[in-house]
């Protein structure tokens, strides 16, 4: 099944990502409409006509005609919001969200959902070091992965729809993973490198005022240590176990580069430096 | 004393951040010649109108008529290069460079060159990921820092045409360190973060192709580990005690971040998320 104008599509959670999935969508000329929990976010989306309709409550009219309902909550809140309020939702109604972790998430969700409705958890790999929907920007799946991580009570045909909806909002790749493989390279790709963000910028490696001194390389591996601590906290604790795991892969890497340099062995520095080389190669983006 | 417009510059070694120097100058009304290995590079700047004059070897000529000569070699190749061409210089020439570590160069050429010659180190920070002078772009210099390194044999009116020299070429910031404070602060800015980088890159988390499944912070984070190996290999070990300490220094605060994690320790990993976050807002490119 393909996303279709006929699909009613109610975004949960209007905030960044809400907010860019709410524009792209409007652009192609879906029916957009929002509830989330601020009016001002409401009113701004409606102004800038990212939507049709919205709410700053659970409104029972607009859960009820929803064909598809996105959830862009933190995941503790996406949570609770189904617990609370899947019985406002129509049968038949299909789930997805944009929660960066899945294994816990996916099994809770599974655990308690209506079996008339399903849902299928999906990870849209792109985001910006500032929140809320006025810096929402659906520029920012330009060249992006989207990732869906479907379990065995998934239908094709829910699947299909997410992978549809992730090529529909403009993604440059959609692949399948399952919610553990899924959190196992999360930890390595994003929230390791969230880690080296915060530590490096919580060092104090000098009195000097450092910003004065500074090159592009550290700008680049600090920008993502502007974050919502809220948001990335709840996060690094739900996929701490594959997290730690990470990091300790990561950090016995490094120590294996200041081995090499304590030993002054030139050759093996050269050699990580150009396995590196050849290998950052494969990640650049294809815009 | 100033950069003036009689002041006749040669560039020794024309590869991406010579080739940035001559376009920046040449574009400002400044007389520009340049020595390098390579004919192919010259034959480039002379058709690029980067450059005036050039010689793909020891242009006695052109030696003999700068008075300001830019080395922007690899550190040992600018040491060879005065230690045997000195000679052809004109007395009283002001000599500077673009090396990334600096105690060991400017102490190395401080003991040896002529009486009559002056050499004051600068570090232009700003790079590409690509070398050459065909990947040159004075717009490198936008926003980005220049530092001065001099030391107790340093004349003001030297300092003072570096530090204009640094205006001249676009930098956004102009300062002076001590060669060993540089080299320190150095080491954390850039060599750790290249460090990281390639760390990232040469770990096998997963048997996956990760770059199906990153993100913009892994791309972000490892944008420098397509790297020069022949070059950094050299700047890692002219400054290896400088840049293990800075290793240490974050490994030890990766670390304390890893046990917040473990301990589950919400509030300590939120408290390092706010601290990163206020420190990095100082960090911004002022353009």
């Amino acid at each position: 099944m393909k996303l279709n104008k006929n699909h009613k599509i109610l975004i949960v959670g209007l905030g960044l990502l809400g907010g860019s999935y709410a524009r792209a969508l409007t652009k192609h000329g879906y029916s957009v409409s929002a509830i989330t929990r601020d009016q001002s976010s409401i009113d701004y989306a409606l102004e800038q006509g990212m939507i049709q309709k919205g709410a700053a409550f659970v409104d029972e009219a607009l859960c009820a005609e929803a064909d598809i309902v996105i959830f862009a909550l933190y995941p503790h809140v996406f949570v609770e919001w189904i617990r609370e309020n899947q019985r406002y939702l129509k049968a038949g109604a299909i789930l997805t969200d944009v929660t960066g972790v899945k294994s816990c998430v996916v099994e809770q969700i599974h655990g308690m959902l209506r079996s008339d409705l399903e849902f299928i958890a999906a990870h849209p790999m792109a985001g910006r070091e500032r929140s809320g929907v006025e810096n929402s920007d659906d520029s920012i799946f330009r060249g992006a992965n989207y990732v869906v991580t479907p379990t065995s009570v998934n239908t094709p045909d829910a699947i299909e729809l997410c992978e549809d909806l992730g090529w529909k909002l403009g993604f440059a790749r959609v692949s399948r993973l399952s919610p553990e493989e899924h959190d196992e390279i999360i930890a390595f790709v994003s929230q390791l490198t969230h880690c080296i963000a915060i530590s490096l910028m919580t060092c104090q490696p000098t009195e000097q005022p450092l910003e004065d001194y500074t090159g592009d390389s550290f700008r680049d591996l600090t920008r993502i240590a502007r974050m919502n601590d809220e948001m990335w906290s709840e996060l690094f604790l739900l996929n701490k176990d594959a997290l730690l795991e990470q990091m300790s892969l990561f950090q016995d890497e490094l120590s294996k580069l200041k081995i090499l340099l304590r030993e002054g062995n030139r050759e093996g520095l050269r050699d990580m430096m150009r396995k590196s080389t050849a290998r950052r190669a494969l990640f650049d983006k294809k815009i």
